[in-house]
């Protein structure tokens, strides 16, 4: 019942919704990824950024079955006992009262007439929907676990996002001439060196890291704290909309969501989460940058900061991080570009065990070279009997955000693939 | 025989030289006094400072003998044999082959003519020798190991050296108005948190620290590469006249020595272990501060650095500190003082067992609130066998520097005093 609601949604959305082609391909058919798309963005309508028990839900069910037991109008309990039947005794499951204080938040938005609106409004600016499951999906960012963003919306190319190495140059809207000069510079030096530059899209030290970074020629990705339908800040129209030409605008937010504070901090994660390694190039004591570095030291990402004078107060921040968040001091993009070769060199010692690194970023796997965790994950699938998130999180002792990060991983190179609401093993082609 | 000349040099020298008064004050006849101290400023004469075969022979056997047998001219066998008998089987003995080196060394420097002028020359400009067993000794550069200075000499007000904790600030010569702004601050900063500010008398950031703390009614000292007759640079001459009169400008060189390119990087590991911290208040990329810098991380001594702009080459040193060598960011004075108080910290974690600190630096005793290696080292003394170090260090399987530092501790606190040749332990008062 509630599942034909989802599907007549679906298919009035049809025409709307554009989706990024799925990595998968093949077989799949148009009408089911359409039940998808519209399910995945339906609950980023109705929810906040970074809502756990949501992205604890869906990455137990996937989306279909949340949104249509929301459309529905199911209880926390049967939400609660659906995920119990799906993966019995899961230790990371919602319980029936989160599920329900979830609902509880989700259902007074649950405005299928302004969801269609707002499907609408991407379509008019010609925004598309990205999940998970794209090509062009930042596998990175499900280091957020449960906090990670079930999609993204996306105006201008998705490749964008995973293509190239990204760095995030972030820093305060109350930029000095010092900080925009460091941001000219570290942007297109970063640019010569083949880094996507991600920021924040915001006046001062994002603003002149994106504008340098195409005026270098280079991509540059902003992530934004409000729908993608409505550049913010407004002064910053045109610059976005040139970044959306070559590069592009990213919000996990819906047509017509305004910013807010949560949603800025929520931003700030996503940066951290989908660049390699985080500078902050000028910020004071109280610049939000110092919030994205956090995430960015939560994450275990680098963290750099560049420092100013100790008479400025603008760089005051940056010297903070310096001395209380351990971030590494770097006055030059060649600096700032050693943060990730440093980190990728760490990657190899701890997790490999034989691997041939074909890129800047995600290593493919040659011969048996595959990650602790993908291998324990791959060994975990079976070929013919989906496992679920859940169910690899007990048979590996892995986190749920490694399992996902691997499953990720596998599934970029054909050894895994979603099957129904869970995970097969492929065999190799 | 050689006892013989050392005794009728020191008789010639007995109203030229000027010793502080020895620490351990009461019955120590004043023509031994004289003898031992004319020994040792004859030993700093013929060598360069941080020579670690003299340090270790001097460690064994005292000043007294080495400088009897230099002068009576004793092969290194000779001497060897003599530091064998004195400690059996001593692991850290220099070899007689080490030995024939150094006498090779100081021998051709045995001008006893140019040794009385140098102690006349110290005699006119009032400068006196400050020997370890001096209440005044800054027992901290004990940490230098055999490397450590016999004596210094010292002009101006001993006790400068370490009746307060002192903080090392230096830089380069090349010093911008905004090095000068950084040091001024810092300087007066420090002096009004009740430190004395340690610095090397140069031109540029050094300068204006000591100016600076003169400025603030503070105590600074000086430590010089050549001997402390002749004020180096010419152009501090009027600066280190008033740095004397209220503090200390030091020197382990004698009188009419002339610095070097091995006196200034010597010195400054004399700047770092003299000083609970050091602080490198603006750098270029070839500064000697940077030297400075590394003798105190090399002590395990805190090491702050202050960022500048990073378009400034005269602060790309502080940053690479900042990068490479783990220094710790500092944008003020009180981040600086700071530096001091984790280490006095940290010093009571590792190695009190029960302490109450009654100042800045040195903890006295409390109950049996000794450190571990000064608990090792009472227990392995005997109250009326003498000890050497070399026994001590055998006995107690802490390094030598770490014995000499525990003995330091002993001795100010009356637990412990030299005798002849070694050391004893003390009843308690």
């Amino acid at each position: 019942m509630s599942g034909d609601i989802l599907a007549a949604l679906a298919a009035d959305l049809a025409d709307a919704i554009a989706v990024v082609r799925p990595r998968s391909g093949g077989a799949a058919s148009a009408s089911i990824d359409v039940e998808e798309a519209v399910a995945t963005a339906l609950l980023g309508y109705v929810s906040e950024p970074g809502d756990g028990v949501l992205g604890k839900i869906v990455g137990m069910l996937g989306a279909r079955p949340v949104a249509a037991g929301l459309l529905g109008g199911r209880s926390g309990a049967e939400l609660a006992e659906r995920a119990a039947a799906h993966d019995p005794g899961g230790l990371d499951a919602p319980s029936a009262r989160e599920l329900a204080a979830g609902l509880a938040r989700w259902r007074p938005r649950l405005d299928e007439a302004a969801f269609t609106r707002s499907v609408a409004q991407a379509a008019r600016v010609r925004a598309r929907l990205l999940l998970t499951a794209d090509a062009a999906w930042p596998d990175a960012v499900a280091d957020l676990g449960a906090h990670a963003p079930l999609a993204l919306w996306v105006r201008g190319r998705s490749a964008a996002l995973t293509e190239a190495p990204g760095i995030a140059l972030v820093g305060a809207r109350a930029a000095t001439g010092y900080g925009e000069h460091v941001a000219i510079e570290a942007s297109a030096g970063l640019v010569d060196r083949g880094f996507t530059v991600v920021s924040g899209g915001a006046y001062g030290i994002d603003g002149t890291a994106h504008r340098s970074a195409l005026a270098a020629g280079g991509t540059t990705v902003a992530f934004l704290a409000g729908g993608v339908d409505r550049f913010y800040p407004a002064g910053h129209e045109t610059l976005l909309g040139r970044i959306a030409e070559t590069g592009a605008v990213v919000s996990e937010l819906s047509c017509g969501a305004a910013p807010t504070r949560w949603r800025f901090l929520q931003r700030n994660r996503l940066i951290a989460a989908a660049s390699r390694a985080t500078v902050v190039l000028e910020a004071g004591m109280r610049s939000g940058s110092l919030n994205t570095a956090g995430h960015a030291a939560a994450l275990g990402r680098p963290l750099g900061a560049v420092p100013g004078p100790v008479t400025s107060p603008a760089s005051a921040g940056c010297h903070r991080l310096l001395r209380e968040f351990d971030a590494v001091c770097v006055t030059d993009a060649a600096q700032m570009a050693e943060l990730v070769g440093d980190a990728a060199v760490g990657l190899a010692d701890e997790s490999r065990d034989d691997v041939v690194r074909v890129d800047g970023r995600a290593p493919l796997p040659a011969l048996d070279g595959l990650t602790s965790p993908e291998r324990r994950v791959l060994d975990a699938l079976a070929a013919r009997r989906e496992r679920t998130i859940g169910e690899l999180v007990r048979s590996t002792g892995l986190a749920p955000g490694a399992v996902m990060g691997a499953l990720g991983a596998l599934d970029a190179t054909g050894l895994a693939a979603r099957s129904g609401e869970g995970w097969v093993r492929r065999p190799p082609d």
